[in-house]
């Protein structure tokens, strides 16, 4: 197609080709629909690309790297060990490689046409895009997702990263200053302090200050003995290169200076006020429960439309406005969004595991699971919340594998499961999944491991 | 108490300490009953101190020795490794005794005693103890568990061990002979192999022939890989010393001669002939759906009443015995058992995977989950059998991390979830967990990551 050449026509352009956009691509393909999905940079945008992705690869890196320097118990003795950040890297570009070909190859597959460039909206039915060329929808999914957030004073440039460039470093900094002690700058800190940077936080409040407070007090002490410097309730004041000055009155300098505050929704240049759709005060796309804005031809997904924002909630709504732009009968209905911190030890959270008023809520800690013992990973604990039925409103994990064995306890919940269903579902020994069934023998006074007291 | 004084009375005698009596001792004492446990050798039983947690925590061990030798493609550069297997030995030693310190305390906290020695009934309500005590029970629970199979002409003694003195090893033998390959061969075998022993398997028929053959495969191919030579079809022939002839005409010796054929009821010196308890024609104790034997007043549970011989069974049938005497409407009705076998990678199964008319099996590839990428544990795969109506039957997961998470199959079985409660639930990204909503997305015909096809 050339520049002035008659607008391309599609039922379904996707601004965004990140996990909200290419799992909503792919799922209106397969219902039928012709799909256009436009992308700035590179498929799979930032979670594959800058974020989740590449900082588990590395954080699994800097475990094996700390285990390892720890096998001595275990009678394993290691001569040296250096870590080679420049191969350590080509690793972590690698992965995000092959699995930016793999969406690709999914596109090519599902016989939708991907376009690199950037899309503005003319109208509710139509985008003009930065290669010239223009679309006409039936319609639109906006998937832009988010950016990190700018902390004034503090503007991302040459000395201060975001988490994009603090996950393409090709060495292991000897300092690094982290700027917001939220999940992702704990996530950082660990991977870096684990692989021998001396590093320091600084944070407004205190560590994962929204987090369950004994989730965050065992990670704080984690992140103590990993050499981590903690300031609660400390704020940047001024910068010079790369030397900062601390609200603590302390003035030093770095090596790595990384902001991270928290993310913002990414609208700017989409040409919002030539269609329906409004933001919420926070600037996020608002959006109803099947996904559509204030323009009934448009839909949101994912970070841009606010939420927790994780990846997987915008896989999920990705599916979701795929099918009800088909037609179908969907809507993003989902009672839990599991959240994760991998951290040392991890934080798994779905539902609510709040001490209110006809709740129960009962503890169970990992010192007490065999599996727990025998790996040396006994720092952590279970927390189940039930209502006065048993129904099971909320599982908190802080512990070995937390994020990958929540996803029992979303489905639980999904499923109106009571404790009974839990505790009387038979979980394989020995395993970390058997502490979920603990907890809840645990809140039905039959508790096996643990004693809870007569 | 002294020879000859007055018996002792108690509303529950059970006999064996492993996972099925503790745990029964724990529920009966909770419940309110008064409990005597009598254990002849260790708290904990077979899998604390001799099976499941010995060999996960050195198979642990040498998948940690096997992941630093290959972490050069990481970054991760080790000048030399190798294993101190007297300091492992510790380890798992220690291991056990931790554990076995707790089950004691527990019992201790329950107000449950504890005799050490063993048991044999002299009628339907009373016992001999050892000691010289007697015991009279208004119930008794029979939790004496399996021993290693003898095969004739290889009987257990200095030159053959079973899987308890295979998991007691002071130094890592240069070569084993492992006449067996199921669970426990398999498991024995990737331990050793991995730690650098060259390992040899024969076995009557093949690889964890009672497997899917996907799996085995996959198991048999990496076990190659290891080094190990596997002979299918073989069977032993006779042994000098440490020399063995096989079907096969090889004559070879070896430092350790393993022989895992499988697990036998224990029954012997019961007194069983006192009561009304029967065997079934393999020798198991015969129990019905509350677990009572064919005396009433006697119940049995774990492997010496059959079915699949796991100790997460054991556990199960261990709490709903003692909630059977105790008088609550409790029965042993699972619909899964989970099994696992901790090869390389892992199996996992919940419920039947079998292809038969009426029944859909999906099965997605690891190569295509973002984590197993990222992590280098793409060897594997997970299917799931639906019926007609999308209910799930079974799950079956070959990969890093099958036996934790398996627990989210079974629940989903035991709540008689469809594809879409576990498709629609949002599981945390990137984790293992993922793959097992993409292969219920596949059975759904909505692949996200991987393309099954038009």
């Amino acid at each position: 197609m050339v520049v002035g050449s008659l607008p391309e026509q599609t039922d379904l352009a996707i601004i965004g080709g990140g996990v909200g956009g290419y799992t909503a691509a792919i799922r209106a393909a397969e219902l039928g629909l012709s799909v256009i999905l436009v992308e700035k940079d590179r498929l799979g945008g930032h979670c594959l690309n800058y974020a989740c992705i590449p900082s588990k690869t590395l954080l699994h890196i800097a475990d094996m790297f700390y285990d390892i320097k720890n096998a001595g118990k275990f009678g394993i003795n290691v001569g040296s060990i250096s870590v080679d950040a420049k191969k350590m890297l080509q690793w972590r570009i690698d992965v995000s490689n092959k699995l930016e070909s793999g969406v690709s190859f999914l596109c090519k597959s599902h016989e939708i046409e991907v376009v690199k460039g950037t899309a503005t909206f003319t109208s509710s039915n139509s985008l003009r895009l930065s290669t010239g060329d223009t679309i006409e929808f039936k319609k639109a999914i906006i998937a832009t997702g988010s950016e990190p957030t700018v902390l004034k004073g503090f503007e991302f440039g040459e000395d201060i990263f975001d988490y994009k460039r603090a996950l393409m470093l090709d060495k292991v900094p000897a300092s690094m200053l982290i700027i917001g002690g939220g999940y992702v700058g704990v996530e950082i800190a660990t991977l870096y302090a684990k692989l021998g940077s001396k590093v320091t936080i600084a944070e407004k409040f205190d560590i994962l200050f929204n987090f369950d407070k004994d989730a965050s007090a065992l990670i704080k002490k984690k992140l103590t003995e990993l050499g981590v410097n903690i300031k609660a309730g400390v704020t940047p004041i001024s910068k010079a290169g790369k030397t900062v000055k601390l609200s603590d009155g302390t003035n030093s300098t770095f090596d790595v200076i990384v902001v991270s505050v928290g993310l913002s929704p990414y609208t700017v240049d989409l040409g919002l006020n030539n269609t329906k759709v409004s933001l919420d005060p926070n600037g996020f796309i608002k959006v109803d429960d099947r996904l559509i804005t204030t323009d009934p031809n448009v839909l949101a997904v994912g970070d841009v439309n606010g939420g927790p924002l994780l990846a997987h909630r915008a896989i999920r709504q990705g599916v979701v406005a795929a099918e009800v732009v088909a037609g179908l009968p969907s809507g993003y209905d989902n009672l839990v969004v599991p959240a994760a911190v991998f951290s040392d030890p991890e934080i798994a959270i779905a539902g609510s595991i709040e001490e209110k008023p006809g709740i129960k809520v009962t503890k169970f800690p990992l010192s007490a699971l065999g599996i727990a013992i025998a790996l040396d990973k006994t720092n952590g604990f279970v927390k189940v919340a039930s209502d006065s039925k048993n129904i099971v409103k909320g599982i908190e994990i802080v512990g070995h594998s937390a994020a990958t064995i929540i996803s029992e306890a979303a489905l639980a919940i999904e499923m109106g499961a009571s404790l009974e269903d839990i505790a009387d579902t038979i979980h394989v020994h020995p395993t970390f999944s058997e502490s979920i069934e603990e907890v809840t023998e645990g809140g039905l006074d039959r508790g096996l491991h643990f004693f809870y007291g007569k």
